[in-house]
């Protein structure tokens, strides 16, 4: 196994920094700080052409000139100077640098060649590096930090890998404020190097990360990405925001990174293939992410709510429903017990709420405790939770009657904080999250964070945050994925395609496309090519009516609503008549599919689209007219296993219409699941293969039959 | 018109408080402390059984000591004593109360007792009151506080009518420093007396209130609730969360507030009905709420984002396109004007981003100036404006270099606050909206958010927001609610019901059923009632094969699935087989309802249901094997305008099937308009009906018509 480059990136014992000098408003010189104030304890070498000294320590005029040869060479200089510095380096044997500086892949061609020649320089020293256009590195687990904000001391539990500087600097001042820390953060820039997949395998490999998060705004290479996160997200759990999915964010990403988006629907398919949870915004990313970080797992639904006021607690329980989760009604045993505790019109049942009551003893610690003892919650909610906070509020009003006191005098009035209230979380194995209006400057606020209890200034967001918990204990549950063997390549299938290939076809015709699929196992309507009315009608005799009546080229790839499809042709005179219409509406001579009329009320569909960097993928959905009217559909790259297939039918909205349904008989998922594979193993043999789109499937009886199929060729295969 | 009880209960002259002493630890001292410190310049009597003075104020031993009649009467006492007090307020002839004393219908029968002979004893005495289990109300226009937190001092635009007390008070802190203030809050408690319809009205009529949000755990007067709020909606925006429907959530709220809660579906019906927008958190509530409250309308979908760095920028444009927004790419002329600016390496496009950058003046104003002339957006967000927040940050780094001066010292260098940045935004009259991560720390936050522009803290808060506007500006354009005049009742219509009554029906049959909504013009199947094999097959001849057969009983409401419907019934054999199966199926002698085959692939399904408070409701959506499925429906009260039927086309995802869709014709809309109006007609001139299930209305051709349905009777009328 080769090493991951960042191991090394991430750890140097010494760093040179290229860019920085005594200008406190310079950039390389903000950066440059964080590295010799944030207490990283490795050597520290500035290069500057001219000063003697930067930052209190001896300047080289270049990379030549130093004592030693620096683990990590960081550059924040004009774009022009990078090539000839990163070759400097390249010589002297430095292996991994950073390229802070801008102005590269993002800006256009001109940029995209530079970075090209960059990247040839690094190879040719067999240098790794991170950017260009980033932010830097933090290492809380060595105090290393590379950005132009300030660190928190304390080392943190949350790895992020991210297409966006900003999220990993301009955002710290506010992590701070919710206690959310770092174990390891990298800015990433154009990836030109060093990649989000880098990033996330070295994530998944450090022990001190207990959960990742990525903010992403496009992957280049999807299929590494997908083998890379299937193998950490079963012992620990992986959240992703993605932003190019969109008109207006796939123009913004591309100015920003140079990133190529994808839609939407590959990223919610390949992040459910590879057990990534999706989250809606960079908040929840954080939020989430430290809550998976620092919480034990959830080991089932059943969510606890104590709380001091009806609004919160109300809102948490209908968020909670909503993910899965549910406040179930205690039992009158537990209520019994409860009851003891709080007032008469208090309610015990769950949510338990105290009503207006600053005890913090009741609220933070003697009854969740009987609540998590009880066996009857997997989680608890704790909203309201108070006390300096509280004191400040009131301290205008009370002033005067305090004899004019100052606030801080008057905050020593506060109960004293009840440390238990802190532990008491960890007791039980089970996660814990807090609601409050009140940021750290409340001393519980503060005092939960420090402990690692994610406190979350909303309460909808604690539901939200164990929701993910509780996908994730989805996840976990989920069979490993293993291996997939292909099967043989056919050679009738081969023929099909060279045959369609020498005629100069861009695409098979319907007849050819089933025969292809029907090599590899894919049940398809009974039917045969007719170039005659009397062909025709022999067919029909041989297949029996009613029929269906197909207009049948490779140049017809788009039948419908052009008089070139008859359905439910009853009998001889019908036939001829229909038969007769097609050949009109065709305006020539057209060769007719003479097909089997299924009954089913009940169509799917399936089909295969390549993707830049993630290759074939499948789509499975609901098929018909509702195709474009729900687009309930549903996506994994190839090739796909027995329970790839089983979890697509779980995520589409018409999933019920897969059991028995209305006095229809349940689907038999396991053809099903044949054709959805079949058609990702076709698309892995068969590279010469574009598209595929099978549409209807029609459920008949219980089996699944094509009753349509269109397979494009590629212009350009790619092998 | 009476006036709204708010008027006077809002505006005392003078405030009696029961429950107050001098103990500061005491709930109703804090109350009464935010009446005496938070600027109130009415009379402020004490009523205390043994204090000869309390808070500085001379205390009465009763009401009926009191030196004059006060306005206003505050209750936090014990609940056995509220009756009695209340009673002792309304004999000297004080006529608005608070009563902030929890322990009435919340907590059961004996407390709905004691809270109906609240409002007895009220009632007597003609007095209004808020409450009980409530936590008061905010007048910031008089400096009126009587909650237990302090209120900022400055008045602000936002009026909030909750059914948490909490929302109105353990809040304010979280508020205050995101610049958000209330003009009006009311803590509504369990709306024994003063309800959620009186404060939507009196916030709708009050000059300071320029947006309304509603924290709603159950609507009890849901009509007049719509009637008011559609009046207000035209002219001010109003914003809801809704939590009670759900398991959870609506059991949660019925311990808070006793509050009965309907389904999520009925909610969102009413809400678009009457034009308020629904959000899915309070945080959403109060920082959407601000919005709608201190921005300009929207004009259009056009948002222009700047900033400094490209994570938050790609983010917006994503979240813009996902409510409706664009960011559209900026003109060449544009384009070239901006460049001048901004370094050669950063975009100029739209998201237009200076890249690492702290010049205030190009980010906060003369690149926002540029693009808000240029006549190309509607909208502006900005990211990164940031000085004393970034200041703090690099401070520890810089500490030393400066000669470990203080933090307030370093502050200093900090380069001036531009003032322009704040006025800008009102120059060109569209809403301008600031993302930042930083708090009311950096004076930048704290700048904009005095001049009430708000400042979201996470960047995706931005477009939510503006999605808002984007969608107050389409119920501005909606056409004004006119009265409803009902047709005249139909006579044969009340026979078919006072028959089916006499009858001890508890559901008309399915011929009755049609017949009757035929009364009103609903177009239905052709069909005749058959007895006998012999009726059958005459019916079928007159009205031509394939017909359907179907069991035809009140008793029979749900026929599929048990052989008592037989589909596309082809020639007289298949009739009389069918009939035969269906007499066996049902177990005894059934009438056959003999009807025309319909052909149409597309199925609708309307429906009217009666819920509590809120009367006739109905239901349009899909209909067919998918109705369960989608469950694409969408509803309102009875009656119903043409204008609402077509919001409601236009409301269900499968709006598209309604067009010209996949070579069907686009579906005849004023009849299918006409059939949900006489749905409704028929629910409010027929209050012995419960229920209407119309499904399928099968579109034949363009022409809908009702091929089944179901109308269900009362047992108990309501007239």
């Amino acid at each position: 196994m080769i090493e991951n480059p960042l191991h090394l990136l991430m750890n140097p014992q010494s760093i040179a920094v290229v860019g920085a000098n005594n200008i406190p408003t310079k950039m390389g010189t903000v950066q440059a700080l964080s590295i010799l104030k944030d207490g990283y304890k490795g050597k520290f070498f500035p290069i500057h052409p001219k000063e003697k000294k930067v930052l209190g320590s001896k300047a080289y005029a270049s990379a030549e000139d130093l004592p030693e040869v620096p683990d990590l060479a960081m550059l924040i200089v004009p774009v022009k100077s990078v090539l000839p510095i990163i070759e400097s380096f390249g010589k002297i044997g430095t292996k991994r640098a950073i390229i802070v500086t801008a102005g590269f892949k993002e800006t256009g061609a001109a940029g995209q060649k530079m970075e090209n020649e960059l990247n040839e320089v690094a190879r040719r020293y067999g240098m790794r590096f991170v950017g260009p256009n980033c932010l830097g590195i933090i290492n809380s687990q060595i105090s290393l930090n590379t950005t132009v904000f300030t660190m928190d001391k304390e080392p943190g539990l949350l790895g992020f890998a991210s297409q966006s500087g900003t999220y990993v600097t301009q955002a710290l001042p506010a992590l701070r404020k919710r206690g959310i820390r770092f174990s390891k953060a990298i800015s990433l820039g154009n990836e030109a190097n060093i990649n989000i997949v880098d990033a996330l395998e070295y994530l998944g490999e450090d022990v001190q990360t207990k959960a990742i998060i990525l903010y992403i705004e496009g992957i280049r290479d999807g299929r590494k990405f997908i083998e890379v996160a299937r193998k950490i997200t079963p012992h620990k759990p992986v959240l992703a925001q993605y932003v190019g999915g969109s008109v207006s964010g796939a123009r913004a990403g591309l100015s920003h990174t140079g990133a190529m988006a994808g839609p939407d629907f590959l990223y919610n398919g390949i992040f459910k293939q590879a057990g990534i949870i999706r989250v809606d915004s960079v908040e929840d990313l954080y939020a989430n992410g430290w809550t998976m970080a620092t919480q034990p797992p959830l080991k089932g639904n059943r969510v606890g709510v104590m709380t001091n006021s009806g609004g919160p607690s109300t809102t948490i329980s209908y968020i909670c429903d909503s993910v899965g989760l549910e406040v179930p009604r205690f039992s009158e045993g537990l209520q019994k017990e409860i009851r003891k505790h709080i007032e008469p019109h208090a309610s015990a049942a769950n949510p338990v709420d105290l009503t207006f009551d600053v005890g913090i003893q009741k609220l933070a610690i003697t009854i969740p405790e009987i609540m998590m003892k009880s066996g009857e919650v997997d989680a608890m909610v704790l909203h309201g939770v108070m006390m300096t906070g509280y004191m400040r509020e009131i301290y205008p009003h009370l002033k005067e009657m305090t004899g004019n006191i100052s606030l801080e005098e008057f905050l020593k009035f506060s109960q004293p904080v009840v440390k238990e209230a802190f532990e008491l979380p960890r007791k039980y194995n089970m996660p814990f999250l807090i609601s409050s209006f009140f940021d750290e400057d409340d001393c519980y606020t503060k005092g939960y964070q420090d402990s690692n209890i994610p406190v979350f200034r909303f309460p909808e967001k604690t539901a939200i945050a164990l929701g993910c918990l509780y996908r994730y204990k989805q996840i976990k549950e989920r069979a490993l994925h293993k291996e997939i063997i292909l099967p043989e390549i056919n050679q009738l299938a081969v023929d099909i395609i060279r045959k369609a290939k020498q005629n100069k076809q861009k695409a098979l015709n319907e007849h050819a496309a089933k025969k292809l699929l029907s090599c590899y196992g894919v049940p398809v309507t009974k039917e045969e090519l007719a170039s005659t009315e009397k062909e025709a009608l022999a067919a029909a005799a041989k297949i029996g009516y009613p029929v269906a009546l197909k207009a049948c080229s490779w140049e017809i790839m788009h039948k419908s609503g052009k008089g070139l499809i008859a359905l439910n042709v009853e009998d001889e005179i019908m036939l001829k008549k229909e038969f007769q219409n097609i050949q009109k509406n065709a305006g020539k001579a057209v060769p007719v599919l003479v097909q089997e009329m299924l009954k089913g009320n009940r169509e799917f569909l399936a089909g295969m689209t390549r993707f830049a960097g993630f290759g074939a993928c499948v789509v499975f959905g609901l098929g018909g007219i509702f195709t474009e009217i729900y687009k309930d559909t549903t996506l994994r790259t190839a090739p796909l296993a027995d329970a790839d297939a089983r979890e697509m039918f779980a995520d589409i909205r018409a999933r019920k219409l897969l059991d028995g349904f209305r006095g229809m008989p349940e689907v038999k998922k396991e053809k099903l699941s044949q054709i959805i594979q079949a058609v990702g193993n076709v698309s892995l043999l068969h590279p010469e293969i574009a598209e595929i789109d099978l549409n209807p499937i029609i459920i008949n009886g219980a089996k699944p039959v094509v009753a349509d199929a269109l397979i494009v060729l590629e212009s350009n295969p790619k092998t």
